[in-house]
């Protein structure tokens, strides 16, 4: 696993409220399915419903089920890194709270909590291409 | 506030077992005073007892504090730029949970949690020089 990480996913219960205070701070970023995507140097850094994120994480949002609200993603450059980082993170003592499969957005993904429940996602999404030394740049997600 | 994230810090339970967790992924890090160091691109990987971290944005960790156990950190240039960003945040929208102050460390920072109760802290870390990007390389910390 390469020391890096592509995307930090905060979970928000008010998508409009959420966006309209990283803009007051200054930040810029793309709304996309009522998910926001700005640009953090070499990562992103996402708004998402926190109900969403924690399906998409496989726990639900409920008290009790350790959903912190938030999630970390390392992407890669293939379904079989996918599969093969998780069963490392597995074999290391993580918990697999998602087994890895295609994604609605044409990826292929699946999650680990950490021994603390700090949540990763692994993923690989041909829409958000790697540079060579793994940082992720955003691409214009706003043309059709 | 320019785009991008200096640290990301995991409250741990358990140091020793988190820092053998990353390393079997292939993490290498530094640890200094029961704290783990992690370069990840440009920004740094830390693990950190979890009430300490807690504390230190100004929550404690019991129940009903609403935290989550984790931490963003955003580095700034001068501790004029981190009074100024804690008081865009605030007239923001955002709690102060830890006003500036100067650190243990020899920097200064304050705390602020999102609308959703995300944490960002702000600091001026004069032994973390940042790049002209805003990226974060971490120093050699184990040297005396």
């Amino acid at each position: 696993m390469e020391q890096r990480v592509s995307l930090i996913t905060l979970g928000v219960t008010d998508l409009d409220r959420s966006k309209a205070f990283y803009e007051s701070l200054g930040w810029r970023g793309q709304e996309v399915a009522r998910t926001v995507f700005f640009q953090a140097g070499g990562l992103g850094l996402v708004l998402w419903g926190r109900e969403e994120l924690a399906r998409d994480c496989g726990l639900d949002d409920g008290s009790g089920s350790g959903f912190a609200g938030i999630a970390l993603a390392h992407n890669l450059r293939s379904r079989e890194e996918v599969d093969a980082l998780l069963e490392t993170a597995r074999k290391a003592g993580a918990t697999v709270t998602k087994p890895a499969a295609p994604t609605f957005y044409g990826g292929y993904a699946g999650c680990f909590a950490d021994p603390d429940g700090h949540l990763w996602e692994i993923a690989h999404n041909p829409g958000f291409p790697l540079s060579e030394d793994g940082s992720l740049t955003l691409p214009d997600l706003t043309s059709p």
